[in-house]
Parts: structure tokens; sequence; C-alpha cells
């Protein structure tokens, strides 16, 4: 492609809306354009990777024995009202009327149109296992769109549906996506990491996030130092913490007029942090007596809150108490309490199990107990993994200690049973001629986003750094004052026209602009291999090749060229 | 790919709402699935034809130059009031609200949002010509919309958008997407015709349609015997047709009371048709002195609606008075309507220009003039180009006579002029350095549509007939009962890896039903070349071939199959 017939629209300014690398580079390098809030349309620079990313999805799902279908963006209200998600999603979910004032849905997820449709098409268990994917126009009304194409309302996914007779055909495409997903990944050349991830409201035993590892991701990832053991910090196990010692003192109640936080408890009294609590008041489930529940974990710990809305005694979503909701219920404000005549039912962290000697509020204001120890002082609550993991816990793999690194979520698989299948009445006949609820996994890509990660992990401080796999071209081709010297003109002419005969991806420019602008211009897009043409390269016989991710130059012959570029493109 | 790997979803019955032959097969060979009124997945059958379409579309674009983009499905409000679509669309155009409750509406077209981009990003007349297309999903809320994916309300589109400085370049491009859209019809094998098409409301010189011609085919088209002059009727232009004669009889009024049509002016008067007038009446413009305006055709014609409204006396969109309208201005029903002493603005047809001796309504009810000649007897009003063309006509290029075809609009390509350029203020500085408004063409494909239409043209009782480019797969392989004969499973295993060796899309017959089963269901898909595999054949070295489009079978020794079947493709 010739710089003069495309649109090269690159940006010598950042725009000061763009908070992050990836939404400042997109802009700059002319791949995007913010439409309105959270939609963009993809300039042409954009859209090749984008292409390239889909494409890599496509034939990927493809070999996984997937088969592709395309389902409209528009979905009538009714399907959802029969899986009771047309009141349970919010306001992400965009609806609208037609003329005629039937209810729809912009769809922000197909499992209800592909259950449909499977469920009038596949009738009887010889038709099972079948893998259905598609990749579509997504929309969901983001309360606060951000971050470009990373968190857009309208997007590309790649999302897939298995439907199965039994667990372990269930279980055998579970396996063949997870390696589908490794295989995507790694052919687009980002490093990334599968990890296990809650599966939330879905529900489901099996789920793994594929993250796409960077420094600016909001996901943090904990994983081991000697196994391949990775999940979600959300669902990380935090184990416990050795043994419980022997209490050594007596239980004191003990002024702390000033200390209302774990920070001012430990520096105003000399206590250590390991050995104090933090208690977090929130609402109980409905089925419960009481009205509030109150968690623990170590001072020096945090509270993981999926971990926490997971309990059966906590209300889903998860709503911390106000402080008026906790002085009704225990008299003390929430600086001032622990588990010593507390009067609500508690759950504590395993690390706190572990304490001994330690202090706490003692449910009134102004006032701690310090020495605390279970069992001698108070009963032992129920035990839970209630807080998030740090670097340096044991695995829970059971092999070495875990670090921690942040990702960006790009792809997600589930097992989500019967959830549809059984609310849409989604059977086959089985062997024995029994209608069986069907089985279902849901396997998503962030086809849009992917580019996004792409670029937050692969950057400088001059540009993006494409691998070569989803670069928008291989190959630029940077004659200097081309306009002005005809031997650098024609040189350019024929490489472009020899690379491209070799079915490589060239951008070629013939802008009459100063050298500088243009190696600005493609370190700034990106492009992985260039080649400057220069008169003084001419008289020797050379091009001079340059790396866009080491930035090393080196001089090669005209001659050689093409298979340098081959070379250089591991062909 | 193996059908028990994918979803080969044949129906015996025709569904009853399907109307046309193409919705009828789409559903029955398992293509499409329908959603809701006008909405349709598209099955792994159906994709893969669509993909095909999608991909020549797309090559061929590339190859005229044109640069792919993508832009968003869900459009901010604030850009249709711009340019007052806002307003002017209909509740053809489907328009939401986000959480915020601001205004969206649902794409029916992207000439608003490409004019956005490009008056951002083009500054300067060296950046011109551009072309920019996209494939991308479109909404219109048509409102009884039928005939499956020919008029649904979610569909694809290839829209391209070309901005200019001059009108040497438009032309230019205008040119090249002419040739484009022929290349991509012949690419996929269908008859097709490029007509002159009218321009209505948008304006602008130079519009043609490309008709896939089918006798289904909603759009009538005029065609030369002997040129290459071709035109929707709807733009077709009627010639005078020879010279007037001269007067030979008084003009005489005559009672006709029971003369309310033409036909009972002709029966019961001894008339002959091509000797009377058909007088409708419609609404003014608005610039216009009178409420009504008279159109004259002759008695055996049909006045051209299209053209009636492109006249700048008659009200857009044409409405017809109402027969209590047409009393209070005349004083007479619409039966017995003439130009004699007639109170509003007359423009006849050229047909009518020509006419001596005839016959038409008094303007009094149940009277009639007969021999009116005009100038001796009525003065010579405005002549225009008012009727549809009908076969015998001359073509107006002056060669030959006019036939008649029909055919289903599949592209359309416009010059759109300063339009939305003016009203979006989308300028570039010129070589002068003066801000000069863009000129800009416009040219759509229907890619989803082209499958219907491609089936409305190739078909049989049996089923679809797929031309070889756009067929979901080039072969079939039929192995009869193959689960019972182990050589005609290893054969059919070794054909069909052979074959895909060599590149070619084979659909395997896994499946264990009884070979009629299989022999009506790819001859409803359509696959162009069958291979079937038996034991009879298999003693005696050979397969058979089945060409599905001339039905005609031969044997083909087992070693030559391959290089058989690439001949046929014409490889």
């Amino acid at each position: 492609m010739r710089t003069s017939q495309t649109l090269v629209s690159t940006l010598k300014e950042t725009p000061s809306d763009a908070e992050i690398v990836s939404h400042q580079l997109m802009l700059r390098a002319g791949m995007i354009r913010k439409l309105a809030s959270g939609l963009y349309s993809w300039l042409p620079t954009g859209l090749r990777t984008l292409r390239k990313v889909e494409n890599i999805v496509r034939e990927e799902m493809n070999r996984a024995g997937a088969v592709e279908t395309l389902m409209p963006v528009v979905q009538p209200a009714d399907l959802w009202q029969e899986t009771g998600r047309w009141d349970a999603m919010g306001p992400e979910m965009a609806r609208l009327q037609d003329r005629h004032h039937r209810d729809f849905v912009l769809g922000p997820t197909h499992e209800e149109v592909i259950t449909d449709i499977v469920r009038d098409e596949i009738k009887s268990y010889k038709q099972l296992p079948i893998n259905l994917y598609q990749i579509q126009t997504k929309f969901r009304d983001e309360r606060r769109p951000r971050f470009g194409v990373m968190r857009a309302r309208e997007f590309t996914m790649k999302d897939a549906y298995s439907f199965h007779l039994d667990q372990d055909t269930m279980d055998a495409t579970y396996d063949s996506m997870y390696a589908a997903y490794c295989r995507i990944i790694e052919r687009m050349g980002l490093a990334y990491r599968p990890v296990l991830a809650d599966t939330g409201a879905i529900g489901g035993s099996h789920s793994h996030e594929f993250q796409v590892l960077a420094q600016s991701g909001e996901d943090a990832i904990a994983y081991s130092t000697d196994s391949d053991y990775a999940a979600n910090i959300e669902k990380a196990e935090a184990l416990a913490l050795g043994e419980r010692g022997d209490a050594t003192a007596e239980m004191t109640l003990v002024d702390t007029p000033n200390a209302k936080t774990i920070d001012e408890l430990v520096e105003q009294h000399g206590i250590a942090i390991d050995k104090t609590v933090k208690t977090l008041i929130v609402k109980a489930a409905e089925e419960l007596d009481a009205e509030l529940v109150a968690l623990m974990v170590r001072g020096d710990h945090e509270l993981n809150e999926v971990k926490a809305e997971n309990l059966p005694q906590v209300a889903k979503p998860l709503q911390f108490a106000t402080e008026e909701e906790i002085r009704a219920a225990i008299g003390a404000g929430p600086g001032s309490l622990g588990p010593v005549d507390l009067k609500l039912p508690l759950i504590i962290d395993r690390s706190v199990e572990t304490l001994n000697d330690f202090g706490a509020g003692a449910n009134v204001d102004g006032k701690h107990y310090f020495n605390i120890n279970w069992e001698r002082d108070v009963a032992l609550p129920e035990v839970a993994d209630l807080r998030n993991v740090i670097e340096g816990d044991a695995s829970p793999c059971g092999k070495g200690t875990l670090k921690i690194a942040r990702g960006i979520e790009v792809g997600h698989i589930f097992q989500l049973g019967t959830k549809y299948s059984e609310s849409m009445n989604a059977t086959v006949l089985n062997e024995q001629g029994k209608a069986t609820p069907l089985i279902m996994g849901c396997y998503g890509i962030g086809v849009s986003r992917i580019v996004a990660a792409a670029i937050e992990q692969n950057h400088d401080d001059r540009g993006i750094i494409w691998p070569d796999a989803i670069a928008p071209y291989q190959v630029s081709i940077i004659p200097m004052n081309m306009h002005k010297s005809h031997r650098v003109a024609e040189l350019a002419e024929k490489l472009y026209a020899e690379l491209t005969a070799a079915g490589i991806e060239v951008l070629f420019d013939d802008r009459k602009d100063r050298p500088g602008v243009m190696f600005a211009d493609h370190e700034l897009i990106g492009i992985p291999h260039n080649i400057v043409i220069g008169e003084r390269g001419i008289d020797a016989g050379n091009i001079e090749y340059k790396s866009r991710r080491s930035g090393e130059k080196s001089d090669v012959a005209i001659d050689d060229v093409v298979s340098f570029i081959q070379q250089q493109l591991g062909q």
C-alpha cells in the first residue's frame, strides 16, 4: 500500500482524553477515531490489525472443530425474558423498540439466541457435541466507557458456545478451547497467562481467563514460582499460614481513644500489624436470620471481595454496611470492632484462625482488647478463605511461592452447566430416548480489545512495536527525498514491487515529507521491519534495514532485500 | 468438512411464511433461521456463502484502490441532526437512547459518519481523491420485512464513499466503481445488467443500479435490442411516438353515463384505446399557485411515478388527490377528466402530444369529448416524459427497440455532489489555499441480499444450483452405505483427504443416512460437483461424478478424481 492511496492520519499531540498508552497510541497512529463516548471508527491502519486478529481467531477456532455462524446484533426481548435476564441485566444492556413498539436489545452476548437455535436444530445426541461460534459486534452500555477500544461500548467479540450430552465431552471441548486460546495468543506473539478465574454469578465449576501481561493491566494475577499454577487474584486460594501459637498473655481491655485505624493502633500502641485484625461488616444473605455479617482478615491483609461475595451467608452483590447500620447493630463504630462479645455472625480468614495474642476492637468506642486468644477468650468462629494472596504466600498448588503480575483479560472460557438449557428447555434425546438438558460451555475473546492489549505490552516512547503477526504492515519502505532523486524512486518502486510479489505486506511511503517526519510516523505506527533507501546507500549497493523492536540497523545488499526480509519474518 | 462436525439442518417441508423461492430454499437448505421478523441468524452453510460474497467484494474493492474501514453500528443523533436527516428519516430509522438518555440511531447508512471522519482527517487536496469502504451490519426498520434476507431489517452491506476536489476525479472513481461492480458480479457467476437509475431525492447527475436478472425480481429493466443501453423502468426515457396526425373530424360532446374507466369507454363507444387519455391529479409543489396538478398519459400507457415526482410542479413525495379534492377543484369525478376547460395546470406525456382525434373526459360527470385536437380545440400544454416504457418502444439511445426484463437490485452507485459536505462543512484547501466543499460519491452493495438474488437466478425444483465461486462447498462426497462397506469408507476418506489437500472445499457426508436422503440434501444445498462412491464403482475402478447444474453423470477413474475436479473448477 502506498501512503498516498490510504489514510495515514498520525497525530503529533497526545489527545487529552486518552488515559492509557494504547488509547493514546491508537489515536496518534491513526488506527481509530472516536465517534462518541465508547464508540470508535477503525481507520485503515487500525482495521488491518483488527482483521489479522480476527483471522487468527477464526483459523484456530476452525482448526479446533468449532463451526462459524452469525447471529443478529438486534435480539427480541422475549428470549431474554425466558431466561430472566431481561430483568436481571441492568442499564448495561441497551434496549430499543421497533416501529411496532416491540422490545429488542442490542446483544451484549448471545447465550439466549444460540440456545434458541440449538433447541430447534439439535434433536438427537448423535448431533453432539457441537461448538458454534461467531465473530460479531456486541454492545454494552458501560457506565463509564474509557481507555479507547479497551473498554468501548460497541466492540468486536468472538463468542463460541458448545453443547453436550455429558460432562466428558464437555471437559474435552473445554480443554480443546483452552488449547486453541493458547495457540491464538501465541500466534499473535503476545506474552500471556491462562489463569483460574472465578465463575461468579454464572456458576459452573470451571473457568479460565486468558491474560495478556502488561504493567497497566487492571487484573492482578498470582502465579507460582515453581509450577504452572496461575489464578486471577480474585480466585487465587490463600492457604493458612502455619499453625496457631499458644497463648502467652492475659487478654486486657485497653483505652485507645485515638486509634481509629489499624495504622494508628500499631503506631500508638506498639502492637505488630500481623497481630491485629480488621473487621468488615457486610449485608447478610436473605436466608440468614441476621441483617449483617462480620468478616475478619489480618490487619496487613486485604479482604477479597469476590471470595466474600461467594460466601453463602453474604448478600449478592456484596454490600458494605454504613457506619449508621454498624452502630445500630453493634453499638460501636467501624474503628472499634472485634470478635469478643460481637452480636453478629462472624466468619474469619484462615490467617486469622492461626493468630495468638492478637489485638482487636472491643465493640466499644475507643477501646481494644489486646492478647486475645481463640477458644480461651472467645469461641472459634467459622473459618474461610477471605483474603487476597500476597507475594511470598505459599502457592495453593503445593509447589513454590506466589508472585503477582498484572494482566489484561482478553479471553474467558466457562462451563455453564445446564443454566440456559434448563430455563429455555433445550433438550436432546439421549441413547435411551429420554429428553436430557444440554450441558453448555461458552468461550469469549475480546477481538478489538486484543489490539489494545497488544499495544499495552508492546510499545516504547516513540510508538507501537507490533509483533509481526498482527502488524498492520510487515515492512515499510522509507525512501529519502525520492521526489528529488530518480535513483531512490526507482529502487523504492522496484523493492515495493518485489516484496509485494513475494506476498509481503508493505507500506510504501511515497509522501513528499522530510525523512524525519516519515521516520517518526513509521515508528509511531510500529511497523516491525523498515527499509530506508538513500543516495549514499545506493552508491554502496545497499539499503539500510532497521528493526523497530531492537532498534538495530544493518546494511543489506540491494539484491538480498527480499530474502533478508523473508528471513526476518521467519519464512 | 464432515457433515458430522457441522450443522446440516435441512428441512423437508417448505416453511409456510416463506413467499419466494430463495427464502424457501435458504430455510430448507439450513442456510438461515429466523430469529424475529426481518432478523435472521446465518447457520454454517449459509455463512460460508455469505463470507465468499464478502471476500469477492473486498478483493475487488481493494483492487480498485478503495481502502477498508469500519464504522460503528450505533451512531450519535447529532450528526444526523447536522444534515437534517434526523427529522427527514421516518420510522425506518431505528432510534435508541443510552443510559444517559442521549439519542442514537442504528445506522441505516453511513454518509454522516464518514463525512464527519473525512472533515477531520482530510485537510488538503493532496490527500484526494480517497475512497473509503466498509462491510458492516446495517439496520432498517422496514414496515413489512419479508422475503428472508432479500428484505431483512438487519443485513450486511458494503458501503463505499469517495471524496474529490473536482468533477474529473469524481467521474474517474465513479467509472472505476462501475467496473469493479461488474467484476464482482461476474466473478460470482451471476447474469446481471448495470442499468441507469433515478437519483431521486439524493440528486446528482449519475446513478447506476446493478441488477441480478431473475424472473421474480421486483424491478423492471428496459434494455435495447441493439445496444448496451439499459435502465430501470423508473428511469428509462420514453420517446415521442412519431409525428402528430392532422385533425380529421369535429370535436363532439358525447354522453357517456356508464363509462367511468378507459376500458368502459373503449368497449361502449368503439373508440381505439390509443386514441384515449388518462388524466391523473396529484398534489402540487409548494412553490406553485395551484394546489393540484393534472398529468395526462395515453389510455394504454402507465404513469411513471418517479418521473412524475421529479417534475418541479409536483409535491414530493408524490401524492394522488382524493376524489373529494378532485371534485372540489374541477367539479367532476376522476372518470370524466380531460384537457378541455380544465382549471388546473396540465402536463402531458410525449405520446399524448402526438395524438390527433382523441377522446377524453369533458370535466363534467358522464360526458366525454371525442375527436379532440391540440391547438385547434385546446392549447398545447407543457409536454414531458411521464410514462413507463413498454416492450417495442424505440430505445432512447437511438439504436434498436426496448425489451423488458426483471431484476433484483444488488448494487447502486451514486454521485452525491456536495449535499453532505455542504451541510456538514466538509472542505479541503485547494491548490490556491481556498476552502472548497468536497464532491462525494457513494457506492453500495447488498452483501446478504446477493446471496438470495443468486438463488432466485440459480435453482430448480430440487434446490439451489450454486455457481462455483459462491457455493458453500465446491464438492460433495456422498459415500453409499459407508458404514457397511469398508472399501467405500476407505476410498471416501482417501478422496476427502486428497481433495482437501488440493485446497478444494469438500462436504463429506459421513452420516449413516440412506443414499436417497443424502442425494436429496446435497441437491437442496446446491453443491455444484458431486462425487458418489459405491461398491460397484470401486469394482470398476471408478467413482460417479454428477454435475448439479447439468445433471449429467459420468464415471471417473479413481486416480483421476482430483485432476478431474480441478478441471471442472476451471483450475
